[in-house]
Protein backbone atom coordinates (compact mmCIF):
# COMPACT_ATOMS: atom_id res chain seq x y z
CA UNK A 1 0.00 0.00 0.00
CA UNK A 2 2.98 2.29 0.09
CA UNK A 3 3.73 4.33 -2.79
CA UNK A 4 5.61 1.68 -4.53
CA UNK A 5 1.90 0.85 -5.67
CA UNK A 6 0.60 4.02 -6.30
CA UNK A 7 -3.04 3.52 -7.80
CA UNK A 8 -3.49 0.99 -4.64
CA UNK A 9 -2.80 4.05 -2.37
CA UNK A 10 -5.42 6.10 -4.26
CA UNK A 11 -8.15 3.40 -4.00
CA UNK A 12 -7.39 3.28 -0.35
CA UNK A 13 -7.22 7.00 0.48
CA UNK A 14 -11.24 6.67 -1.82
CA UNK A 15 -12.34 3.95 0.28
CA UNK A 16 -10.93 5.80 3.27
CA UNK A 17 -12.68 9.10 2.49
CA UNK A 18 -16.01 7.46 1.57
CA UNK A 19 -16.23 5.48 4.61
CA UNK A 20 -16.30 9.00 7.11
CA UNK A 21 -18.50 10.54 4.04
CA UNK A 22 -15.51 12.97 3.12
CA UNK A 23 -16.84 15.37 0.24
CA UNK A 24 -13.46 15.64 -1.73
CA UNK A 25 -10.28 13.31 -1.34
CA UNK A 26 -6.60 14.52 -2.73
CA UNK A 27 -3.63 13.02 -3.98
CA UNK A 28 -0.32 13.57 -5.71
CA UNK A 29 -1.20 13.39 -9.27
CA UNK A 30 -0.30 10.64 -11.95
CA UNK A 31 -1.17 9.96 -15.54
CA UNK A 32 -2.95 6.43 -14.54
CA UNK A 33 -4.89 8.28 -11.68
CA UNK A 34 -6.20 10.72 -13.62
CA UNK A 35 -7.21 8.56 -16.42
CA UNK A 36 -8.62 6.08 -13.37
CA UNK A 37 -10.64 9.32 -11.84
CA UNK A 38 -11.89 9.92 -15.72
CA UNK A 39 -13.43 6.38 -16.00
CA UNK A 40 -14.69 6.66 -12.19
CA UNK A 41 -16.39 10.27 -13.41
CA UNK A 42 -17.47 8.80 -16.92
CA UNK A 43 -19.79 6.08 -15.01
CA UNK A 44 -21.01 8.16 -12.59
CA UNK A 45 -19.08 6.41 -9.24
CA UNK A 46 -18.25 10.24 -8.83
CA UNK A 47 -18.98 14.11 -8.73
CA UNK A 48 -16.30 15.31 -10.57
CA UNK A 49 -12.34 15.45 -10.44
CA UNK A 50 -9.96 18.42 -10.55
CA UNK A 51 -6.19 18.42 -11.90
CA UNK A 52 -3.62 20.92 -10.46
CA UNK A 53 -0.06 21.64 -10.51
CA UNK A 54 0.31 22.21 -6.98
CA UNK A 55 2.81 20.40 -4.79
CA UNK A 56 5.79 18.32 -6.47
CA UNK A 57 4.34 16.57 -8.68
CA UNK A 58 0.76 17.86 -9.15
CA UNK A 59 -2.39 16.98 -7.17
CA UNK A 60 -5.55 15.34 -8.53
CA UNK A 61 -8.32 15.96 -6.05
CA UNK A 62 -12.06 13.59 -6.55
CA UNK A 63 -15.60 14.88 -5.31
CA UNK A 64 -17.27 11.41 -3.71
CA UNK A 65 -20.61 11.38 -4.42
CA UNK A 66 -23.48 10.35 -2.29
CA UNK A 67 -26.99 9.03 -2.51
CA UNK A 68 -30.15 10.95 -1.24
CA UNK A 69 -29.82 9.87 2.19
CA UNK A 70 -25.56 9.61 2.35
CA UNK A 71 -25.14 6.32 1.17
CA UNK A 72 -21.78 6.63 -1.03
CA UNK A 73 -22.40 5.71 -4.44
CA UNK A 74 -19.02 3.76 -4.46
CA UNK A 75 -19.34 1.16 -2.60
CA UNK A 76 -16.03 -1.12 -3.13
CA UNK A 77 -13.13 -0.48 -4.70
CA UNK A 78 -10.58 -3.78 -5.59
CA UNK A 79 -6.88 -3.57 -6.71
CA UNK A 80 -6.99 -6.83 -8.97
CA UNK A 81 -3.37 -6.53 -11.26
CA UNK A 82 -1.25 -5.30 -8.37
CA UNK A 83 3.11 -4.76 -9.24
CA UNK A 84 4.10 -8.18 -8.10
CA UNK A 85 1.56 -10.05 -10.01
CA UNK A 86 -0.01 -8.40 -12.99
CA UNK A 87 -3.21 -9.71 -14.31
CA UNK A 88 -3.92 -9.14 -17.99
CA UNK A 89 -6.82 -10.60 -19.67
CA UNK A 90 -6.76 -11.53 -23.78
CA UNK A 91 -8.89 -9.56 -26.29
CA UNK A 92 -12.70 -11.12 -25.99
CA UNK A 93 -12.35 -12.57 -22.21
CA UNK A 94 -12.24 -9.31 -20.35
CA UNK A 95 -14.45 -10.46 -17.19
CA UNK A 96 -17.62 -8.51 -15.99
CA UNK A 97 -17.89 -7.41 -12.06
CA UNK A 98 -20.77 -8.20 -10.23
CA UNK A 99 -22.50 -9.51 -13.35
CA UNK A 100 -22.09 -5.78 -14.98
CA UNK A 101 -23.27 -4.28 -11.46
CA UNK A 102 -19.62 -3.02 -11.52
CA UNK A 103 -17.07 -2.15 -13.80
CA UNK A 104 -13.63 -2.90 -13.89
CA UNK A 105 -11.00 -0.76 -15.34
CA UNK A 106 -8.97 -2.04 -17.82
CA UNK A 107 -5.05 -0.50 -19.00
CA UNK A 108 -5.25 -1.05 -22.70
CA UNK A 109 -3.69 -0.03 -25.95
CA UNK A 110 -6.60 2.17 -26.72
CA UNK A 111 -6.10 3.52 -22.97
CA UNK A 112 -7.54 3.26 -19.95
CA UNK A 113 -11.50 1.84 -20.41
CA UNK A 114 -14.03 -0.09 -18.99
CA UNK A 115 -14.21 -4.08 -19.19
CA UNK A 116 -17.43 -2.94 -21.32
CA UNK A 117 -15.80 -0.69 -23.64
CA UNK A 118 -12.44 -3.19 -23.55
CA UNK A 119 -15.40 -6.05 -24.99
CA UNK A 120 -16.60 -3.46 -27.26
CA UNK A 121 -13.62 -2.73 -28.98
CA UNK A 122 -12.59 -5.98 -28.94
CA UNK A 123 -9.09 -5.51 -27.11
CA UNK A 124 -7.64 -6.99 -24.16
CA UNK A 125 -4.95 -5.54 -21.51
CA UNK A 126 -4.25 -5.71 -17.57
CA UNK A 127 -6.86 -5.40 -15.11
CA UNK A 128 -6.47 -2.81 -13.21
CA UNK A 129 -8.90 -2.52 -10.55
CA UNK A 130 -12.44 -3.16 -10.01
CA UNK A 131 -14.89 -0.54 -8.75
CA UNK A 132 -18.57 -1.50 -7.54
CA UNK B 1 -17.16 28.37 -34.16
CA UNK B 2 -20.73 26.85 -33.20
CA UNK B 3 -21.45 23.46 -31.56
CA UNK B 4 -20.77 22.10 -34.80
CA UNK B 5 -17.25 21.77 -33.58
CA UNK B 6 -16.96 22.08 -30.01
CA UNK B 7 -12.96 21.82 -29.80
CA UNK B 8 -13.27 25.31 -31.59
CA UNK B 9 -15.63 26.05 -29.00
CA UNK B 10 -13.23 25.49 -26.52
CA UNK B 11 -10.21 27.40 -27.94
CA UNK B 12 -12.18 30.59 -28.50
CA UNK B 13 -13.15 30.27 -24.64
CA UNK B 14 -9.96 29.57 -23.38
CA UNK B 15 -8.89 32.69 -26.16
CA UNK B 16 -11.57 35.64 -25.01
CA UNK B 17 -11.10 34.17 -21.26
CA UNK B 18 -7.31 34.93 -21.48
CA UNK B 19 -7.62 37.99 -23.31
CA UNK B 20 -9.68 39.37 -20.05
CA UNK B 21 -7.48 37.49 -17.77
CA UNK B 22 -10.27 35.39 -16.13
CA UNK B 23 -9.04 32.92 -13.62
CA UNK B 24 -11.02 29.92 -14.82
CA UNK B 25 -13.17 29.17 -18.12
CA UNK B 26 -16.06 27.23 -17.54
CA UNK B 27 -17.64 24.81 -20.56
CA UNK B 28 -19.75 21.81 -21.51
CA UNK B 29 -17.53 18.68 -20.82
CA UNK B 30 -16.73 15.92 -23.91
CA UNK B 31 -14.15 13.73 -24.22
CA UNK B 32 -11.85 15.52 -26.62
CA UNK B 33 -12.10 18.65 -24.92
CA UNK B 34 -11.22 16.67 -21.33
CA UNK B 35 -8.13 15.23 -22.83
CA UNK B 36 -6.81 18.44 -24.72
CA UNK B 37 -7.08 19.95 -20.98
CA UNK B 38 -5.01 17.45 -19.87
CA UNK B 39 -2.33 17.87 -22.30
CA UNK B 40 -2.41 21.42 -21.31
CA UNK B 41 -1.99 21.02 -17.54
CA UNK B 42 1.02 18.49 -18.50
CA UNK B 43 2.53 20.70 -20.71
CA UNK B 44 2.19 24.13 -18.17
CA UNK B 45 -0.27 26.23 -20.47
CA UNK B 46 -2.51 25.84 -17.79
CA UNK B 47 -3.18 25.76 -13.80
CA UNK B 48 -5.32 22.74 -14.13
CA UNK B 49 -8.74 21.48 -14.57
CA UNK B 50 -11.69 20.70 -13.11
CA UNK B 51 -14.49 18.11 -14.45
CA UNK B 52 -17.81 17.59 -12.99
CA UNK B 53 -21.26 15.82 -13.69
CA UNK B 54 -23.18 19.37 -13.74
CA UNK B 55 -25.59 20.46 -16.32
CA UNK B 56 -26.97 18.04 -18.98
CA UNK B 57 -23.21 16.87 -20.66
CA UNK B 58 -21.04 17.39 -17.70
CA UNK B 59 -18.80 20.74 -17.27
CA UNK B 60 -15.30 20.84 -18.00
CA UNK B 61 -13.75 24.33 -15.76
CA UNK B 62 -9.86 25.26 -16.77
CA UNK B 63 -8.04 27.43 -14.21
CA UNK B 64 -5.92 29.61 -16.45
CA UNK B 65 -2.05 30.32 -16.11
CA UNK B 66 -0.74 33.57 -15.98
CA UNK B 67 3.27 34.86 -15.37
CA UNK B 68 4.61 36.78 -12.43
CA UNK B 69 3.32 40.01 -14.40
CA UNK B 70 -0.29 38.98 -15.01
CA UNK B 71 0.79 38.08 -18.97
CA UNK B 72 -1.33 34.73 -20.42
CA UNK B 73 1.04 31.91 -20.41
CA UNK B 74 -1.20 30.60 -23.26
CA UNK B 75 -0.42 33.36 -26.21
CA UNK B 76 -1.91 31.72 -29.01
CA UNK B 77 -4.19 29.17 -29.72
CA UNK B 78 -5.00 27.75 -33.41
CA UNK B 79 -7.73 24.83 -34.87
CA UNK B 80 -5.71 22.92 -37.54
CA UNK B 81 -7.89 19.87 -38.35
CA UNK B 82 -11.82 20.89 -38.84
CA UNK B 83 -14.57 19.69 -39.36
CA UNK B 84 -15.18 20.56 -43.01
CA UNK B 85 -11.12 20.03 -43.90
CA UNK B 86 -9.61 17.08 -42.17
CA UNK B 87 -6.04 17.80 -41.24
CA UNK B 88 -3.80 14.61 -41.01
CA UNK B 89 0.03 13.70 -40.30
CA UNK B 90 1.39 10.14 -40.99
CA UNK B 91 3.96 8.90 -38.48
CA UNK B 92 7.09 10.47 -38.78
CA UNK B 93 5.59 13.43 -40.18
CA UNK B 94 4.23 14.94 -37.29
CA UNK B 95 5.39 18.78 -37.81
CA UNK B 96 6.82 20.84 -35.10
CA UNK B 97 5.06 24.12 -33.58
CA UNK B 98 7.67 27.32 -33.88
CA UNK B 99 10.44 25.34 -33.56
CA UNK B 100 8.93 23.67 -30.52
CA UNK B 101 8.11 26.84 -28.91
CA UNK B 102 4.11 25.54 -28.55
CA UNK B 103 2.65 22.40 -29.00
CA UNK B 104 0.56 20.75 -31.72
CA UNK B 105 -2.24 18.42 -30.22
CA UNK B 106 -2.81 15.50 -32.27
CA UNK B 107 -5.38 12.76 -31.65
CA UNK B 108 -3.60 9.26 -32.09
CA UNK B 109 -4.37 5.61 -31.90
CA UNK B 110 -2.21 5.81 -28.46
CA UNK B 111 -4.82 8.97 -27.93
CA UNK B 112 -4.75 12.78 -27.76
CA UNK B 113 -0.74 13.64 -27.16
CA UNK B 114 1.23 16.22 -28.14
CA UNK B 115 3.39 16.25 -31.76
CA UNK B 116 6.80 15.40 -29.30
CA UNK B 117 5.02 12.46 -27.82
CA UNK B 118 3.43 11.45 -31.18
CA UNK B 119 7.01 11.50 -32.42
CA UNK B 120 8.46 9.64 -30.18
CA UNK B 121 6.01 6.89 -30.38
CA UNK B 122 6.22 7.36 -33.90
CA UNK B 123 2.71 7.83 -34.59
CA UNK B 124 0.37 9.83 -37.03
CA UNK B 125 -2.72 11.22 -36.58
CA UNK B 126 -5.33 13.98 -37.19
CA UNK B 127 -3.49 17.63 -35.90
CA UNK B 128 -6.49 19.18 -33.60
CA UNK B 129 -4.59 22.53 -32.71
CA UNK B 130 -1.65 23.96 -31.77
CA UNK B 131 -0.96 26.12 -28.85
CA UNK B 132 1.57 28.52 -28.10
Amino acid sequence: MSMSDPLADMLTRIRNAVMVKYDTVRMPKSNIKVNVAKVLEDEGYIVGYQVSDEGPQGTLTINLKYGPNGEPVITGLKRVSKPGLRQYAKAGDVPTVMNGLGVAIVSTSKGIITDRAARKLNTGGEILCQVW
